[in-house]
This record gives C-alpha cells, structure tokens and sequence, in this order.
C-alpha cells in the first residue's frame, strides 16, 4: 500500500554519511568518512570488571525501569567533572540523562520549537542535527562560519530577519565538519545577541575533551548567567558511542519540560550503562584515559596533516585541527566536488562531501570532510596520497 | 530567565504514574501502582555469563556505532520469533530495532502524523502513548472500550467525523489499563475499518506473551495482508525494562522512514543489549522462561482476584485478567474516586486513578488500576484489605 507519511517526512533522507558507513565492507577500502571514535579508546577490561560487578551486585537497579531523569549517581558525578574541568553549573541550573547526545539536540528542539519556528544553525554543520531540525518542522537558517568561528554580523542579521527564531545551534569547539573552535570574544559577543533576540543558545560540545594543542576556550555555558545555554555533552567519544550516553546541562525550568520530552521519546536511557559510567568515574582514572585519546589523536591528525602537505596540491586549503577528530579540505575553484568524491570512491577511499553538512544541500560547495580517527596510520598515508592523485588528475595546482 | 516553551509543551505534564514511582521510598508502603515485571523475570545469571562473553570476544561491535536499524542478528531472531509464535511478518514487512515500545509508538505518530492530525486511541489508555501523541501535537480522538475490545460501531463514527485521522493506537491484548483482549470477530471488524477508512493501525503488545488463561487471539499484524498495521513489541516485560529494548514490524516503506526518524533521535539503540538480547535467544530458553514469568502472573493475579473476592465490597467491580499485570477495578457510583486514591495513599497504599489514563483527564472516572507483579503475597493480601476497608468506609455496598 501507499503510505500517507507525515509532511516533515515526505522529503527527509537517512544521513548520507550514515548511508555510506553502511557500505564499507569492500576489502581494502579505506575510511576517512567515519565519525566514530577509535575503538583503542574504549577502556574494556575496566567495563567488563565493572559489567561484572554491577551484574553481581545490583542487577536488578541495572535491569528495571528507571527513573526518565536518569541514573541519580552519575547525575551527580557529571555534575561535578562538568564544574570542575568547564566551570560548568549554577543552583539554577539541572542536568539530565539523555540517549547519547543526539537525542539531546532533538529534545531541545522539541520542547522550544513549534512547527515553522527558526533554527539558526551554522554553515556548514553537524547533519544528525539538521535532520533532527528538519524532521520537528524547523526552519533552518544558517549563518556562515569564519576563522574565528560564527560570524557574528550574520548572525545579528539572521536573527533580525527571523523574530521567530528560538534557538541558535552551535558546535563551538572543534565544530563537524569544519573544525574550527569559536573564540573568546566572538562567544561573548553572540551570548549578547541571543540574549538581545532573546534566544537559546544550544551548546553541543561532544569533542571538548579532545583537545590535543592550544588552550581550551570557556564553554558559552561557564560564561552563561541567565540559564540562556543549553549544554550538550557525550561519553560517545571518550567512553564508548554504542551504549547511547549523553547528558543536557540548562535552566532547572527548561530541563523540568526535557523529561517530559524524553519520557515520551524512551521513558529513560538504559540503566546499565548510565551504571557503568559511574563506577568509571568513580573508581578509575577518566581524566587520564581521555589523555591518553588525546595524544592518540595528537598522532594521528599529525600524520594526516604531514600527509596532506606532502602530496596534497597547494591549491587544496585545509584547516588544521586542534582537537576533534575531523580535518576539513576544501578544493580551489574549478574542480567539481562531486567527481572528486566519486573518483575517491571508485579508488576505494571515502569522505563526506560538504554537502553532506549543508543546511541548503543544494548550495554550491567545494569542501569535503576528512576523519583521522579511525583509519590506521597506513590507511591515512596511502589514502591522502590516493586523494592527492586524484585532485592533480583532476588540475588542482 | 521564563522560558518559552513550544505549545506542545506547555500543558504536557510528566505521567502521574511516573511521578508516583518516584515517591514510593516511604518504608511500609505497598504499591500496586507500578507499571514494572517482576525483578525475577529477570535472567540476571544468563545475562551476567553472556555479557561477559560480549566484552570478552566482541566488545568493539558493542561498544562502537551501529546502524539505525539495529543489531542485524537479533533483528532477523525477532523476525524468526515472531513468524513462530504468531505468525507475524510478510516479505513486505520490515523490522527495526527501537529504544523500547515507547520509541516505537512515538516514532510511529511522528512519521505518520502532522500536528493536528487525529490519532484515534481507546479509552482508556496506556498514559506513555497518549502523551507521546500530544508532544507532537496530535490530536486524541477516544474510542470506548467494551467487554470485547473497542467499540466499533464507536469508532466508525469516530472515523467518519474524525477525516484527517491517519493512526488508530491499541493494545488489542491485556489492554493497559482496562485489561480487556479484543475478540477476533472485532479485530476483523476494526481491520476492515482501517481500510475502508485508509489508517493505519498501531498494534501495541507488550503483554501479549503473558497469558496465563484462555485461548490466544491472533494479532491484529498476522491478519493483515497489505501493511497497514505497525507492529510494536518488546523485550521489557520478559527480560529485562531498563535495557530499552523494542522493535516495530511493519511495511518496508513505513519502516524505511522510522529509520530516518529514530535515526535523528538517538542514531539507534544500544548495542550491547541488542547483542545481549540476541545471545539470550541463541543460547537460552526464552519460551520456557516466558513460562516461568506466565506461572508467576498466573499465581500473583489469582492471588489478587481471590484476595478482592474475599475483602472487597460487591458493588466494586472488577475485571479478571487472562494475562498482563494489570487489574482494572471499578467504584460503585457515588463513591469519590480522588478521595479513595488519597484515603489509601494516606494509609501507604498506592493505586493509579483511572483519570491518569483518559484522553480527556476531566472526564468523570470511578475505576483504578492494580498492578500484580510487583507486590509481595504479603503486600497484596494487606493491601486489598485495605483498600477493601477504605471502599466500606466510603459507603461502597
């Protein structure tokens, strides 16, 4: 039968990235298209001890319903790792358990967004985000990125042109796919904005702790007063992405109508793993195990950097990462994204196209997203080379 | 800072039922409020032996990103499973993997609904969906229940006034709270509806494998022959509620745009528990525990009904389960429904007032809803004296 399927609906794709991920398989294929975490950074002998444990001793807490909040101890452990390492966290403030951070970004919306309203976004920007946007009948409006992060006279503009916007999406650090951390003086000035249009300002920070050069930037959430910052954070890159981890930090108010939003979504995130994060944090060394991520991805993004500036074409810009997991290229003018992205695949090397992360997909667009976190170091060498190639067959200078 | 919320929200209040969960601490109390299996439904020693295994030999695919669609070996185990046991699943069918059967009833009115849209549902009903239907705006359209199911010459009346209806939602068996299974006769009635009304039917069954008496009823999904029911099932009520495990069988078409949508709420479900789930099916004996489970509700309902035979006033009516973990009971008129809830609450026995189950909460109510699972023997002989000895006291005959 034909299905009548909800206008929001009619024209949302899965994510492309995801689409290709699903097509890995081919042997000898090489991957820069992941966003997935590098499995070294999953401590499993401690899980597995832990898992032991918790099966032993207080199954029954693991296996029943919870409460939609989430587990109560580990609320309170990412309470006090988020004041103590981002100054994160006022009394006014409140915390929730979420489905990994990409249920946070939607329960957001949800709750502050009616079908048509404005959501001002970043361009170019995280797609789960996006689809997430668009699937609750949001309004995209994107504002251009700059080296030093949002463009701030964009988005004043945007946000005059756009009085039904309710919130401002932004990935400030280490943003996907673009890689560039939002500096210190631009966050102040666009907390002013949001609280001169009165928006909120969602903060997705899931590579914060990665940070492997420079000095970390205050979170708009540590500079926020007011419960105007919605923050949104993940043990997805530092503990493990398949147990569906995050947390959203905000006003006690706007999170009192999050659990409403998330009760009705999965009534609470599985206990067991909200569990096992808390007796991590407990009893072993996290801050030491992201040290040890960091330089691992320290290594890692130099190799693809030392790799690009070997064999890449000058003509072919990229930004060179400072934390994070992503380096974003971007091609000279004349040369056709789509049959770079093409050529790559038919040699076995996949990156997402820019497009992939453009709130108006069809936009022009030269970019394209390389990640350094999961191919081995062979892969990172042979596979840039293969790009290199194929950008000069291609008359990149 | 006042926060303005989206118009869905700013009604939408946290289910009562959840909220008195949270507040059943108080020692002494005994709640026939909850909604919860057993704990020893649960197969902590399997389930501890198999995790186990998982993060000894395979604890990269658990703990890494997977697809949206699910955990491909237990997908085509529920598939098996559900072809075996009720004949469920066409080669246009498809299956996905949820975050529990309240992401699957959520996604379902997502997809399928746009704000304003009717969503036809029974009164009463499972409080979880209800509110999911008003967080995306949909519009409840209640349909009585009687001895033998929904009414249906109530519901083509609801049908023909109700144009823009694109969802029916019900729990044809072990109805939540009512506990009432719809005969066959009907479900082919509300089948022929469905088409000749062109809605999809959402068939909640949660408690389907708990019947302990009588005869099983085919689902409304074996009967149909074009894809116009979406299947929801799930693995709380047999092996474990705070894993968030559930799936949706339903045509591929509809299920191929759940995939979009889940995928923007949380990416998928946690991986871990989808192997361990998977494993559990393999290795163990699934159906013998269901038997175990079934026996234990079998003795704990028989328990309860003789324990209101015995105490209980006659004019409080009630309905005797087949199956689930519900008892529906209802006051004889005259008699204050708050008042009795707060007269047990205040002698530490919890009941959920009908009210917390009806479409429309201002609508007059005299019944409750019992939960047998959960309570001792000891707790349910004391608390239906209780209850018993508060009815008398009201003037119940």
């Amino acid at each position: 039968m034909n299905y009548n399927v909800s206008e929001k609906f009619k024209s949302l794709k899965p994510s492309a990235i995801r689409e290709i991920f699903k097509s890995l398989g081919t042997p000898g294929a090489i991957s820069f298209a992941a966003g997935n975490p590098n499995p070294s950074s999953f401590p499993v002998a401690d899980m597995k001890r832990i898992a032991d444990e918790i099966f032993e001793n207080d199954p029954v807490t693991a296996l029943q319903y919870g409460i939609t909040e989430g587990y109560t101890p580990l609320r309170e452990l990412v309470k006090a790792r988020l004041k103590r390492v981002y100054g994160i966290g006022t009394d006014d403030d409140e915390l929730i358990i979420v489905t990994g951070g990409q249920q946070g970004i939607e329960l957001s919306c949800k709750v502050l967004c009616n079908e048509g309203d404005a959501v001002v976004c970043e361009n170019p920007s995280f797609i789960g985000a996006l689809n997430a946007f668009r699937s609750l009948g949001a309004r995209l409006v994107s504002v251009e990125l700059t080296d030093d992060g949002i463009d701030v006279d964009a988005l004043e503009s945007a946000l005059k042109a756009n009085p039904d916007a309710k919130l401002l999406y932004t990935i400030p650090t280490f943003q996907n796919p673009a890689g560039i951390t939002t500096n210190l003086e631009t966050r102040k000035k666009v907390l002013e904005l949001a609280k001169k249009y009165d928006i909120i300002i969602l903060e997705d920070n899931p590579y914060g702790d990665l940070r492997f050069s420079g000095e970390d930037v205050p979170t708009y959430k540590s500079l926020d007063t007011e419960g105007r910052v919605l923050y949104c954070g993940s043990f997805s890159k530092v503990l493990s992405s398949g147990m569906r981890i995050g947390f959203l930090c905000g006003g006690k108010e706007l999170i009192s109508k999050i659990v409403v939003a998330k009760q009705v979504e999965d009534v609470h995130t599985n206990v067991f793993f909200q569990m096992v994060c808390a007796r991590y944090i407990e009893q072993c060394d996290l801050e030491g195990h992201i040290a040890e991520i960091r330089e691992l991805y320290r290594r890692k993004a130099a190799l693809m950097v030392g790799a690009l500036e070997e064999n890449m074409p000058k003509s072919v810009k990229f930004i060179r990462p400072d934390g994070g997991i992503f380096l974003w290229c971007s091609l000279p003018e004349g040369i056709d994204l789509g049959e770079f992205v093409k050529r790559a695949g038919d040699r076995l090397v996949f990156v997402v196209p820019g497009t992939a992360f453009a709130p108006d997909p069809d936009a022009p667009c030269r970019s394209f997203r390389l990640n350094y976190s999961m191919p081995t170091d062979e892969e990172i060498v042979k596979g840039i080379k293969i790009l290199a190639e194929i950008a000069r067959e291609m008359g990149a200078g």
